[in-house]
């Protein structure tokens, strides 16, 4: 049993939950709590940790299994959770590539995030996105990464299962996907077309931007559907992961009424 | 100017912050950060703190107004934020009443929140709100304080534009919503209605429920259109702000519709 918060794997642990650089260096993130790590298929795991108390409670879901065991003091100082479930495990990123997110049985549906920073939105645009069925995720390379613990939280498990990758040049992307025929929508704030004028059932690319300053300009330039989503009273603008959420149901409702 | 964090008036302000039991008694709570506070009117402000930096630099925004300075050390001690702009108002609560969210130019559209714990939760669905065009939101006793400088925050300003209040049966106000012609809309994951079959233009209230148990029983049976938002993939609901979000824009894309 690991009781030194100076053992190597625990400073390894660490360093995973707290750097993105140590994340893609080893292509490894951290998963943690019971409902989540239920879902990690078992080939993508490289390591599971349990605290003591966890091991000693839930001998049916480690049966058959590989862990390594934890002090409860241990692994709440390693945690990234005020109130930590005891268990975590080290498991292997996917690799993703555009053709992931072509469906068989309907048009593709991309979400293209560029410069989104904080790690809440983009994992409830990741956990929203997958129940209004989009079919893919690509981020700018200055997004928040996908990895950090809270991101990996707040998708509630669907990073397990939406196709994502990282582009260096989102904006080139956009327009191959506009020569392969997606129509790619991006909100602006001085749009005129409403953001349920828009035909969603084509193959669609709809473009998040950054919280604070929206989208660059080649993301702009390079989308051919501008729209808003209106806005009552005075508010001047909606949480990014509400906009996104509001279009990708919009886009959902579409599809659903053929 | 205030320069030690035991001044009475700083230790005031840390439980108007801290404690929605001081808020209630004192029926006031605190707007900081300027651009908030720009949009407070002033005829309910009762006070204003300011740090000695920010007097420093933003005499125009004091200028005419009374206003006590701080230490910056002070005034980062008392701050809610990590990163304190510098000032903050006692605020005098507004009393709404049911009658303030029947607005002249259209049917009404109020949402009930049911037991919500998340104060970042409530702050979201009322600044969406506020730009879906809700004429009010009435609050359930056991709803997270609306008055916490999370919810204050995470509103932008809504909160001094949507009419809300609070009750102590919800149930029953929303049985009297009834009888006054209204639908009342609650989400349930097994209902087989979809959000969108529901017609929003007429009077509608919505019941937004708990983020881990949903809504009370009591909510459920005061409803009379059971809807659910159809879920892809394998997620098991949406958070709550979200779920709400997605309602509230179709209610008011039917209503731009009409």
């Amino acid at each position: 049993m690991i009781t030194s918060n100076d053992n190597a794997a625990v400073k390894h642990l660490s360093l995973l939950l707290k750097k993105t650089k140590a994340r893609k260096e080893s292509g490894t993130y951290i998963v943690e709590g019971i409902r989540m790590f239920r879902e990690v298929p078992e080939d993508i795991i490289e390591k599971i940790y349990v605290s003591e108390s966890f091991a000693e409670k839930n001998s049916d879901t480690l049966s058959g299994r590989d862990y390594e065991i934890m002090s409860d003091k241990v692994f709440s100082h390693v945690s990234d959770t005020v109130t930590p479930q005891g268990i975590m495990a080290v498991v292997k990123m996917k690799k993703h590539t555009l053709e992931d997110m072509f469906p068989k049985n309907e048009e593709p549906f991309i979400v293209l995030i560029d410069g989104l920073q904080d790690p809440g939105n983009l994992g409830t645009i990741i956990r929203c996105g997958e129940a209004a069925g989009i079919s893919g995720v690509i981020m700018s390379r200055d997004t928040v990464d996908i990895y950090n613990p809270k991101t990996v939280r707040s998708t509630m498990g669907s990073l397990l299962r939406v196709p994502h990758m990282i582009t260096d040049d989102i904006a080139a992307l956009a327009e191959d996907l506009k020569k392969r025929g997606f129509t790619v929508v991006a909100t602006e704030l001085g749009a005129e077309k409403n953001y349920d004028e828009v035909d969603y059932r084509k193959p669609t690319a709809i473009f998040i931007g950054n919280e604070g300053n929206g989208l660059s300009k080649e993301a702009l330039d390079a989308a051919n559907e501008r729209i808003i989503i209106p806005m009552c009273g005075k508010v001047e603008s909606l949480n990014a992961a509400i906009a996104a959420s509001v279009c990708m149901y919009e886009a959902r409702r579409q599809r659903r009424n053929v």
